[in-house]
């Protein structure tokens, strides 16, 4: 592509401050920024970005599919919400008025194992509008990408291990209480695990039928296998209690945590396959200790046995840098939902984005 | 392929033993295997293997091209020595004969900015011959595939910073003494430090003229440029003592090493590139103290700075495991001298071996 790259922002929150000003330093053009919050629409997007005005004002979601329409940019970046049924309606946006689209919306990475219908829907929209769909983010590199390139150094692979920590006092007081922070172990274990002890059918039938939504690292499981060309026979989650050893302030709950009560939840997902691998992967949430930092460690049984760690990642930046390095994979990809284990692996964009794409 | 891959092992010494192991386990038929050393010639592999007899016997290294010529394997894996002067000959004997070839020779991976003239003479013999030759190991993945891949996830890198270490009391003496071990600080100004002023013209005059045989991070910043896109416009090398706070046992030297008295080295490379990146390589190799350990540690500057870690990497079985899994790949490739930057990565081989070559 011999002319500036052309995206919109769709969902002008956190995440986009540093998605536009990634876009910009990367010689891409902004040609429009939608929101739904009355605060937001009718600001130049230089104001959200904390610099000069641009000129470019957010819209009304509402008018979104007509401004695509009218603009035509190449992609879109979707940063709304966490959920495919989210997000389902900006992707159908996106796909009806023939935009690419890509977004942080974390079960975007592999919905294909928790919403299967509405995937598949997305999947058939896009490809009747010639774009390409997909979701990335931080996961898509450190639980993801990283992990199927370093299998490659491997002879004997049985099992591949993940463990990846957050500090829920980050993220408010609804993120925490739906981590468990707080309650009682009888309270976590009726409210949080109850579903740990049901079989892997049954477990698949309450996520795919949206009763039950699984921890971000059910879909990273998928993604895995499916990159690794691995085959899942069965998986599993289990959410159990975090407890520290000694009492514990959180500010964002407001109270203080006794010793050995529940700090927050680590879900833990188990999938069995086909070829022998097991893959068991866990997402630790919970009100952080003096000397808890946030980890990313993965470790590979076999032959040799390998241990990587990603200390205090820099999780915000490396989402949207993950997001806007795909953007090039996403425009010169095949039309249809495709995820990201089916697209070639970010590179670290040396010229401008334009030109890495075809 | 679908029939067995046909491998020849050239020198079965220490890797060779997981070498021949790995192509075994997966679906590999070793065809032959030749050595120099009249202790190993007449062998059956299955006794390097420390393993059943399997009735293919080390032939006399002399007689390997003829074997070659006969029995026409996919690949044969070179694991003699250390520099692309020790194995010019080995990689000759392979082209000549149609066979493709990959060795363990840490220079191999990337001899173009070390050995241009053997690099190019082999890529020429290998073109007329319809062959692959290439390079790999440890370090084609944890000093080179796995920093490409996470430059992925940056959104700007200002300086690649690597730091590799390992134990000289595993390698024998004569190595311990290469790395200035035991030395004097004056001792080691002289024997080991001599170069570390030249200019970057300099230097590269004295490598590629073989009078300056480099540390392996000068190839590895080579491989990182090529691989990442970059334009390398200065290389230098520095060699500096590492000490130890207090008085050291050195087994394989048969002395103690005085506290603050050099008991190795670091070679740190430096290459600046036309893109503005820094590459500043190091690999330690010196006498551990007790809480010293193997580390492979990287960090990207930039946005935003992000560090991993890799713990005691088992780097023998690594280095064997990275060569075995690019053998498709080099099978796959146009002929050449076709070092692994220009190779796709490495994938881990759920099926046998074969089934990954076109
Ligand atoms: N890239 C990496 O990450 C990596 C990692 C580990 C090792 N390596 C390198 O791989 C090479 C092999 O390692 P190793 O531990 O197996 O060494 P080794 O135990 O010394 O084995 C080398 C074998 O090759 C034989 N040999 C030497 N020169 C030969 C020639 N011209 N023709 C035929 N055979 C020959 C040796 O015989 P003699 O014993 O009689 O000399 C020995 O049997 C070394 O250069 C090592 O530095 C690379």
């Amino acid at each position: 592509m011999d002319r500036k790259l052309k995206v919109a922002q769709y969902g002008c929150g956190k995440m986009s401050v540093f998605l536009m000003r990634y876009l910009l330093e990367k010689g891409a053009d902004i040609v429009a920024a939608f929101d739904v919050n009355p605060a937001v629409i009718g600001k130049d997007i230089g104001e959200i970005m904390g610099g000069a005005h641009t000129g470019v004002i957010i819209s009304d979601v509402k008018d979104a599919g007509d401004i695509m329409a009218e603009l035509k940019p190449d992609v879109c970046i979707v940063a709304t919400l966490s959920t495919m049924a989210d997000i389902e309606q900006a992707f159908a946006t996106c796909a009806k008025n023939g935009v690419n689209a890509i977004s942080t919306c974390e079960e975007a990475l592999y919905p294909w194992n928790s919403s299967p219908a509405i995937t598949q829907k997305l999947d058939q929209l896009a490809k009747e509008n010639g774009v390409t769909l997909a979701g990335s983010g931080y996961p898509d590199m450190y639980w993801g990408v990283l992990i199927d390139t370093l299998a490659g150094s491997m002879h004997k692979i049985t099992k591949i291990k993940g463990s990846s920590s957050y500090n829920v006092e980050d993220y408010g007081i609804a993120l925490a209480k739906g981590h468990g922070a707080g309650l009682s172990k009888e309270e976590f274990a009726q409210e949080i695990g109850n579903y740990n002890d049901l079989s892997s059918e049954e477990q698949k039938r309450l996520v795919e039928s949206g009763e039950y939504v699984p921890s971000y690292m059910w879909n990273q499981n998928g993604w895995l296998c499916s990159k690794m060309g691995l085959t899942p026979i069965s998986q599993t989650q289990k959410c159990v209690p975090t407890t520290h050893h000694s009492d514990l302030r959180s500010d964002t709950l407001g109270m203080t945590i006794k010793a050995g009560e529940p700090t927050g939840m680590s879900a833990i997902v188990t999938t069995e396959t086909a070829e022998g691998i097991t893959i068991e992967t866990e997402c630790i949430g919970k009100v952080y200790g003096p000397d808890d930092f946030d980890k990313n460690d993965w470790t590979f049984y076999g032959e040799p046995e390998t241990t990587i760690n990603v200390n205090r990642p820099a999780t915000v930046e490396l989402t949207c840098a993950n997001v806007v390095n795909r953007i090039p994979a996403l425009v010169n990809a095949q039309p249809g939902y495709i995820s990201t284990d089916k697209l070639p692996n970010n590179v670290y964009l040396v010229r401008p984005i334009n030109e890495y794409i075809k």
